[in-house]
């Protein structure tokens, strides 16, 4: 199932994506959900970032290839940061680039959705707790990250996690094509079968460290092929079999 | 006023500290608390870490000893990360160090008590928007802070940002001692007028990256003075006109 999460007249509410319809979903995404007869077409709503989660943990080296570009050694374990709940905009909301940077880049990374709160389980069950998938736009202002050498104010900013369009359930993670384009222009172009540390392994990483929420989101890594975003471009994230996150970039004012 | 959070009894609420005395609070303490007339003494009850933030976000190098005993150059800006919140136990629950790290250190430091909700607002108007002040210690796997380059992990296991005794609403924090001992010996000695980012402008520095919202917690940085702990020790931090925030060590069964 394809799970959005709209707004239409004022009101928020869950949907299933059925093309291009919307039918309105009952109960709670992270419990049991029920279809209604309600039904709206898509562009008769505004989708919202799906989830809202508590934290979006993020690793930062997982694409051999990217690792290459950003002249990185290869970690022993996976590297993970934090981008804070306010980094989180949904589709078409504006990635607004801060006063602080002169060079703020668009990241393609698959998203995973947590389904349920988890603690120090293994990768043999990891992904009994995952609720879906969806994409993600790691932004990051490339200046401070180099400047500060810890990510998270680089990547913590706020508009600087995009998620969207919406949760996908049913998902082969192990072979799916992630892509950036920048005004229509292909900049990005991977596969998940690519990654360094598999999903499942993440999952169970992560869990080894911190509490991972129903609604958390993970953040995979990011191929090659990273570059700048300036006021007016326009970038789009897409994930084979999810669909396209696009995004207007715009100057703090 | 000091602002315990406390459980007795299986309830868990607010009170006033007032010498050994304990005085149940009715109201939000974020909002605006009454004096009740029901009293405990200190040992009838069990504190609590006073709140339970969202994040804490925590300040890398800002004492310039410990600058020169992490051997880290004089960064431009602050460096921040993010501890997530299942980092958080209050006063004497065990510290618990996991087995993916062999060396866990204590580190003592002031921490801000964000009282509301605030986005980019400047230095002069930052402690507005403050509660009060509390002990923490920022917890960390010094192996893995070196392994990984990025910090998150090594700062953010379960149980790494032990927070209290309480909350301090009348404080001056331009000039208190702050002191870690371990098994009673004194281990860090310094003092916030040797901050190298002063407060008002660390909380306006933060807010200008992300949202912090009331119960949020800013750890200030620690001095020079950082050392191991292992199982059976136990720690206090301790900051003049707050209070002693002690903890146990234990290893991860």
């Amino acid at each position: 199932m394809r799970i959005a999460r709209v707004e239409r007249d004022g009101q928020v509410f869950y949907a299933a994506v059925e093309g291009t319809l919307l039918r309105r979903l009952e109960g709670c995404i992270f419990d049991e959900v029920r279809l209604t007869d309600e039904t709206y077409r898509l562009d008769e709503a505004r989708l919202l970032s799906p989830v809202q989660p508590s934290k979006v943990v993020a690793v930062g080296i997982n694409y051999a290839d990217h690792m290459e570009e950003m002249k990185h050694q290869k970690p022993e374990d996976p590297v993970i940061f934090i981008k804070p709940a306010s980094c989180v905009v949904g589709p078409d909301e504006p990635i607004v680039r801060p006063p602080q940077s002169a060079r703020v880049d668009y990241e393609a990374e698959l998203g995973v959705v947590i389904g349920r709160h988890c603690q120090r389980i293994g990768a043999d069950e990891a992904m009994d707790y995952v609720l879906g998938f969806t994409c993600v736009n790691d932004v990051t202002a490339r200046d401070i990250q180099q400047k500060d050498g810890q990510w998270t104010r680089a990547k913590g900013f706020y508009t600087f996690a995009p998620i969207g369009p919406w949760i996908e359930t049913a998902f082969d993670y192990t072979q799916a094509d992630v892509e950036s384009r920048l005004n229509g222009k292909v900049c990005q172009h991977s596969n998940t079968r690519l990654l360094m540390n598999p999903i499942p392994k993440l999952i169970s990483f992560i869990s080894q460290v911190m509490t991972l929420e129903a609604g958390d989101v993970i953040a995979t890594g990011t191929p090659a092929g990273i570059g700048p975003m300036v006021a007016g471009d326009v970038v789009e994230i897409e994930v084979e079999g999810i669909g396209i996150l696009r995004n207007p970039v715009i100057d703090w004012e």
